[in-house]
């Protein structure tokens, strides 16, 4: 049996690293992106969001206005609010998402039929540009949020419109005569059908779920059938030429073998993957999702967990290419990696993917958006000089500060959901096992199959790694507690009541049985220290980073100065943590290296023999989620040192 | 009085390092791009250029093929056939050539108007999308090439079609009343006119000229007016969003800082600006040339002599953004920063500006066409690891293998009529001087205001510091001998008959007074050497790169391994120069250093505590010139270097 998510109803998270994040969806993200869709962010590109849906629904009159996918997010709005809703009531805000979906449920044609940009735009394009039209994208988001937004309040209305729209796609795609044949040029329709079959049961969601995964790729590529069609039109000017592999269809998936093309299609159709691998038992599937995984988390994502290597198509390119100034690594990416790897987590019960998952979250995640919630990341490079992030260069992708909004706005509704469900990252629930992913405090009833259990975690975790989980209502018979023991931690030990604890290791989880309620300790070292890249990383090549736990640290300008380029790491030397009040509360780390001098440097003087001259420095790094709150400078993750030879 | 090119008439190169390479203009360039033109090249794409003509003329149906400049490409051939028949007679290519400028007189028309682009295609938009098509830049071409052809074979027919054209454009452009205000998208044919200028006498075209760098940039910007307009058309999707500092049309010429926008427009710009401040001893124009040369060879020129450190839009970027393995560096831009510096030179009399002519013709030129003179590079990365050079990726421009023949085909044909003419490279002509500027073999005969010189020159250079000057027919009077003392010179020595002669040194020129017939011999030293960039470049900090005399070396794979990025090389252990039978003879150099193992590492960690560890190596380096001749592989001009601290 795989393991479960918890209810979100239940969790109280309240922690000294997470609170200022998570509180942020409800405070600022959820009435910041409600403004953005109505286009009332002074200086931000119009969303025109909600103005679609009043003219589809026939109460406006008006064009279209935005991308193809505008109407996604409304949906990822509506599915933050409803997580936020789990989480804590907030009547205004119901209210407000009520009559969003009132407005949503207008919008929705007799047939099921829901998408504003082809309602409005072009109705007689339905269907028929399923590479670059989106359509299915927006099924999915807006099942997504129907289900998150049943499981926060308990209403209907919205779950009813997703499941009339799913009738329709189960009418519409298929292998049987008189349906399409096709599947979708981003995928995501098949996390939101496989949610819906969870809420509803009805089997059918799933099956067509493992319709479009199983077509995907086999035969003449749909893609192309479509495109030599004709009337299918050209949406985006850089895929007129239109190459499979980019939406993951040049083959069939359990054929592939390497993470490959725009990233987030990918990993949102492998979160799928696993998901059905499981339902149907299919283990070439199974081993499909293991194999990419691998290839990713082994070859070609970054160590913030970021992937996408290429600026040009958001895409994978090819194992250990990992530039850190010019690449992509978007938000939305990383989000999608931690949605694979806790379905992965949960099928496999191997924790070695939840290390993944927290260097996931604790870095790229967090990063893409600043303290107040209120600007945003797309693209998270490792590395930046913010001068020659210009535009119309090859750096235009690369913004060396946040932006308020974009007019194409995956990424902000996309991190607000993954805070707003952060609670079922914390814990999985087996059959007679909790299982503790990460370390973040809280306090949460699990629904076991032997009954209620009240569990109460307290940590200072990333900066002490002492956790305290206290377990009451242990059921009679007694259950097991499976706590993650992280990749980077040391000397792990679990005591109660001053008592080492004997626990069992598997798969990177110690499990402890306990036959009643308990007070436990975990302890482990998880010390500052250096790492490095795989030397086939060529990037990465002759430096270092500089982690604790699952933080990954940078350097930023407003610390050490202009030119980080000029600087070396002594790794010899130790690196000091020290508390520090920054960013809430953070251990900064503090470093001894050299600074190549300018000094001997005429600045008429480009290129010469002039020899190189050191002097001593001491460095601070502070966290990589951080980086670029305290204003615009150059920042890097991956630092030259010393090598002597 | 500025110094004068002598006529190629007059010279003729042999010599060990270049005539291989100025052969290839007569032997390989000049009739695979005759193929080329006609669409003969298997697997390349075709280019249809002469189709053009020949539709154009009328002599066939059909449709305009290729890029809006697509003409040419048949305007740099007959420019390098002009500048080849010069220095060696070839009747049947010369036959060849006057039919196509039969073809080109008759596809003109009545009113002198020549461009196939817009007879065939749109006859309606003539001149009024200067900002992309390219008409006065074609027009251009046409004059270099008409001028270059007149003076290689006295033949006059194509120097009245450049002229009717001339006077068209004459009438068409300048500030007057009822003519356009406006001036080239992607100047050129301001050099045009100016040769023109100069072999007819006819000074409305220098004052065209002057017309065309006076109005650039001033009051409200030309080209945004055009697209006000709203019946221009857009030729390039790329510059739909036009920002006038791409064409440095952002402000007047005078007031430019820096050198920005599109390589390519700029230092062809920036030649026209050298020769008119000149012409019309405008001191402020002669400012500007020295600020803008300035700051690209101080700022943002690699090492090679490239220039445009931007893949998209092919453009300068800031000061010191100078990445290696991204960047554009194209041929042509390389071939237009030798124009611009050859100009500033003969003007100044400054052999400082030869330094960087130099290092931009052995370096980046030389590279730009593979020994057999068949494939073609028209990007000029530093740095290539073949792997990552990917189709529709961010580094998709970066070619790790030279190509064929390009639909857009402007570096073959500028390749080789900047070989077609390296003789006024070598030598300028003052009133009583002869420059030697460059040490290339080859005898010659110089028209001096005082009566006709020989002189012949000898040398091994660049590989041997030797160069043995032979001058006969001494005037009566005498006259001074010019050479270059190059700023990588070391111990520069005259002398006569083993006696040491003195000579005057003025801006990096020697000045020998010749009474009578002289055999000089010049000596000097450039051992190869380490020299490292100016620490405000980013790219390169804590690297090196090894260079001897004018040649910069690169370490490639076929030599060294894969994975160049785990070297480091060893700057305190001597540079060993060992001969060579490679690539018709050469110094290579042999270098000490370590390689970081990847033993350590387990193929499935990618990011690990590992320490990192040596082992000796011996490194092998060729001159950059003649990297990708020997199949594809990795290739670096930068390697970091051991840094103790």
């Amino acid at each position: 049996m795989r393991l479960q998510p918890i209810d979100l109803q239940k969790i109280k998270i309240q922690d000294p690293f997470w609170t200022k994040h998570v509180k942020l969806v409800g405070e600022a993200i959820i009435p910041y992106q409600w403004d953005a869709m109505n286009d009332r962010i002074p200086d931000a590109e119009p969303s025109h969001c909600l103005e679609n849906f009043a003219v589809a629904a026939g109460r406006k009159k008006g064009e279209f206005y935005g991308a193809v996918f505008q109407d996604t997010d409304i949906a990822k709005w509506l599915e933050a609010v409803g997580f936020s809703l789990a989480a804590e009531k907030n009547p205004e805000l119901e209210k407000t998402a009520d009559e969003v979906i009132d407005l949503i449920a207008e919008a929705q044609q007799e047939d099921g039929y829901l998408d504003t940009y082809f309602i409005i735009k072009e109705p007689d394009k339905r269907w028929k540009n399923l590479r670059e039209g989106h359509e299915l994208y927006t099924a999915g988001h807006m099942m997504e949020a129907a289900t998150a937004y049943y499981q926060g309040t308990g209403k209907k209305k919205f779950l009813g419109v997703v499941e009339k729209l799913a009738d329709l796609l189960c009418d519409t795609f298929g292998s049987e005569d008189g349906k399409i044949h096709g599947y979708p040029g981003h995928q995501e329709v098949e996390i939101g059908l496989i949610k819906l079959f969870q809420v509803t049961g009805k089997r059918k969601y799933l099956d067509l779920a493992k319709y479009f995964i199983d077509a995907r790729g086999t035969g003449e590529n749909y893609f192309l059938q479509e495109i030599s069609r004709g009337d299918s039109g050209n949406i985006f000017p850089e895929l007129s030429d239109y190459r499979p592999e980019y939406s993951q269809s040049d083959r069939p998936v359990r054929e592939q073998e390497a993470a490959e093309g725009h990233a987030v299609r990918a990993v949102y159709m492998y979160s799928a993957m696993a998901d059905l691998a499981y339902e149907y038992q299919d283990e070439e599937l199974m081993a499909a999702c293991k194999r990419l995984w691998n290839n990713i988390v082994q070859r070609q994502m970054y160590i913030t967990g970021g992937i996408g290597a290429s600026g040009i198509l958001e895409r994978f390119t090819v194992d250990y290419d990992l530039p850190n100034d010019c690449n992509y690594a978007e938000s939305c990416a990383s989000i999608g990696l931690a949605m694979f790897g806790i379905r992965m987590a949960n099928i496999t019960k191997d924790a070695s993917y939840i290390d993944t998952v927290e260097r996931a979250l604790y870095n790229t995640v967090l990063a893409g958006i600043a303290l107040d919630g209120k600007s945003f990341f797309y693209v998270n490079p490792l590395e930046v000089w913010p001068d020659n992030c210009m535009e119309r260069t090859s750096k235009e992708h690369v913004k060396p500060t946040r932006q308020k909004w974009f007019g194409v706005a995956c990424c902000p509704p996309n991190i607000a959901r993954i805070l707003a469900s952060m609670g079922q990252y914390i814990y999985s629930v087996g059959e007679t096992a909790l299982y503790v992913h990460l370390f973040i405090s809280n306090e949460v009833c699990i629904e076991m199959e032997t009954g209620e259990v009240k569990v109460s975690l307290e940590t200072k975790f990333p900066f002490e790694n002492l956790v305290r989980i206290k377990v009451s209502h242990v059921p009679d018979g007694g259950m097991t507690l499976a706590v993650r023991i992280p990749e980077y931690a040391g000397m792990y030990q679990m005591t109660a009541k001053g008592q080492l604890l004997e626990y069992k290791e598997e798969k990177g989880y110690a499990y402890l049985a306990l036959a009643q309620d308990a007070d436990i300790s975990i302890s482990f070292e998880a010390p500052a220290k250096f790492v490095r890249a795989n030397p086939k990383v060529r990037a990465d090549c002759g430096k270092t980073a500089v982690v604790k736990g699952p933080l990954v640290y940078c350097l930023e300008e407003i610390d050490n100065g202009k030119n980080l380029a000029e600087l070396y790491v002594d790794t010899e030397k130790e690196i000091q943590e020290v508390p520090s009040e920054l960013f809430g509360g953070i251990t900064e780390l503090v470093l001894q290296g050299k600074r190549m001098e300018e000094s001997a440097w005429d600045e008429k003087v480009l290129y010469g023999e002039h020899p190189v001259k050191l002097s001593d420095v001491t460095l601070k790094a502070i966290p990589y989620a951080y980086w670029n709150n305290r204003g615009m400078g150059e920042m890097a993750v991956w630092v030259k040192e010393l090598i002597s030879g």
